[in-house]
């Protein structure tokens, strides 16, 4: 009895140490994340004593000094709301992340080709399956019929829809236009290498030669939020419909969008930048096959590896999406409409606190998605400067309050772009000082 | 003492409970990502009854039916080797790769931003510092003040320094030129839109205008595995070195390569085509800010996910070449040098027992990182067609072996590239083949 005790003893010890072991391996790989994360969060701060990027042509403003941040007080730090940096969602997916971990060996996605028998050859099926889902389960915009293009980012895909869609042997490079206030970097993505092939034409609404034009309709509306339709409606227009924002924390899902050529980004749908990861719907094979031609001598394709992770955060809110009334878990849509909507009525408290600025307003709607009644909440706050101050821009930066300026939108510079996707923090000191401003 | 034994009983049930709990818990990650994998290869798998992409401003060559793949003869297979797909390295990491798995949550790297105080703000820090490492360890290029750009892919850095590079205030744009035969991708990627900054200019040897220009100089070059130097000389001449083969499995390294604007990429250095990172090393502050600019502009930087898996696999590199003699294991590098050396034998066996093809001879030299004295391995066979044949590419597809013809280089039709980089099936396919060939 007694060696037997000893025995179970013994294996008790091997098996209590096996345990430890195994817990030591699950809790080294989640510490070496949890590192990574934290020295990553440290060097992108909150950014204090921030230095606006001198350069005419550059789309975002970087910063600087980031890592004085825990030294400076509130009251001197430089809120940087220029870009639309949407650090907004990270504590969503903090909280609610652990089903979209992706682990990648180093032997995965080396080969160039994702899909060979694909249109698009390099777009990742998962991900393919992931963005027709999301549109169904969302049901704002059409995919039946469609061809999907990824690219890194909506920009690659705009600049690959002009490729498409410019005659490439015209004597002249085609028009395009959009209607003021349009996003700041239409223009440049369009001039940028003095195509031959396509020019910035400026505001659809002054646009009135009898020539061929391409039309961006952006809906809703970079800078301002406003639905919007084309406004030319000439013969030989061809229309891009940037449709970066039409989610249901932004805008009213009023109806699947079904035009021929949509863009949309990880971005701004689900707050994932780093990724770089846009998509275009689009009716004609034929343009799919040229936008496809444009990335592939572009860049030979998009990161797979992003592909990837988007693929599994947008099959992950699908899957939250359509057990929403199972789990007592709050789906991404829920979380970031209400954040939205949160901070929409906090800016325009503080708004209301002064007569120096004012916001435009939105007729409300039903979202046929969340069922709810409510007007837009643009991820961008179309800012004016009421009364005397002509340059909102060069009023607010004296204020700390890092913005664009209207005239970069083909607009007043009594107008300012004010991002509303920062972190917590640079949105509640905008919310104080806005009001706390003297003219 | 019963009662001891009972509770001893009951503990040593749990811990093994939770023994088994703990291994499922490991298990259920590694497998779920061996059956990712499992899938990916099956759709990727060997290219047969290939059909060669008609686009004639197509790069990668697409194939279909892949999926018919096994039940398909040999005989009967289309080998297709016009594209340079680096699936060569994948059984190495397969046996090596635990060490660079890389685990993504969905809350880190969603910012635009990875850097802020650096010029290129999109380049992740960790990935700066693997770059640089590896540089040293290899001693292949200079890496003290120099700035690093990150590009999706070496393309898109190519063009970011054509962007850099040109005048933007020219009345002409300047002449881009590089020694045939030069890779078939610089026309395209120089002229697909047709841009006011710069135009292709063809051979460099042929180039005798008396005006500005830009000469990339490949080397080792693609298509032909040559060391080159830039042949133009002139004033007025601006320089990018093209080194995504200067790596020691395709070449001899004589001293680290110290120029202007140094362009590399992981696709043809560590096989990871799929993650599309390329990095720049750029001595002028002012032409990185420019070719940052370009990024900018058009992708609004590099995939975040893609930037830290590679600076986790070119660490482990590092590593393994740090402590090459204290481990067993064989480093990347060996691994690859071995396997190039093996194939090279095996292709120049395979043509010497024909009268119908010829290969390139190279001088041996002594490579200053491995120690071994060796000639070329390039990563392309430059294949010529001996005797009558005219059109090589046409006489090689007719015997199902898929290869791009020497006029996409500036070359003569005699020639063409086919790739030494493919899984080892195609390539056994192709040097039992070559010999077989009745002209």
């Amino acid at each position: 009895m007694g060696d037997f005790v000893f025995n179970l003893k013994h294996v008790l010890v091997v098996s209590l140490a096996m345990n430890m072991c195994l817990i030591w391996k699950i809790s080294y790989v989640e510490e070496i994340v949890a590192n990574k994360w934290s020295s990553w969060e440290q060097k992108l701060g909150l950014c204090f004593n921030g230095e606006k990027h001198k350069d005419h042509d550059t789309i975002l403003a970087t910063t600087s000094s980031a890592a004085a941040a825990p030294f400076v007080r509130e009251s001197a730090a430089v809120i940087n709301l220029d870009h639309g940096d949407p650090t907004m969602y990270e504590n969503f997916w903090k909280q609610n992340g652990k089903e979209t971990t992706v682990v990648t060996s180093s032997w995965q996605h080396i080969s160039y080709f994702s899909d060979i028998k694909n249109v698009c050859w390099f777009l990742e099926p998962g991900l393919m399956s992931a963005v027709t889902r999301l549109h169904k389960v969302v049901g704002n915009a059409v995919t039946e019929g469609r061809h999907i293009v990824v690219g890194t980012g909506s920009s690659q895909l705009y600049q690959a829809a002009l490729y498409a869609l410019s005659p490439h042997n015209a004597s002249e490079p085609i028009n395009v236009v959009s209607a003021a206030p349009f996003y700041s970097s239409y223009p440049l993505m369009t001039d940028y290498l003095k195509s031959g092939l396509h020019k910035w034409a400026g505001d659809a609404n002054e646009f009135n030669k009898q020539e061929p034009y391409i039309e961006l309709v952006t809906s809703p509306n970079n800078p301002d939020g406003s639905t919007r339709q084309d406004v030319v409606k000439r013969d030989k227009g061809i229309l891009i419909h940037d449709l970066a924002y039409y989610w249901p924390q932004y805008t009213p899902i009023l109806s699947p969008a079904d035009y021929d050529i949509m863009l949309f980004t990880i971005s701004k749908s689900t707050g994932h930048a780093g990724s770089r990861i846009g998509w275009a719907l689009v009716k004609d094979r034929e343009i799919a096959r040229k936008m496809t031609t444009f990335i592939e001598i572009n860049t030979i394709g998009v990161s797979k590896d992003s592909q990837i992770r988007a693929a599994k955060i947008l099959e992950a809110i699908s899957d939250s999406c359509d057990h929403a009334n199972e789990k007592d878990a709050e789906t991404f849509f829920d979380y970031s409409y209400k954040l939205m909507a949160e901070r929409w009525k906090e800016i325009r408290e503080a708004v209301s606190k002064t007569e120096l600025f004012s916001l435009p307003d939105f007729q409300q709607e039903t979202c046929s998605f969340s069922g709810r009644t409510f007007g837009q909440l643009p991820a961008f706050a179309w800012l004016k400067c009421e009364g005397e101050v002509e340059d909102c821009e060069g009023f607010l930066r004296k204020h700390k309050i890092l913005t664009r300026g209207g005239k970069h939108f083909g607009a007043s510079m009594k107008y300012v772009r004010v991002s509303m996707l920062s972190r917590e923090k640079e949105f509640r000191l905008l919310t104080q000082r806005l009001p706390a401003i003297v003219s």
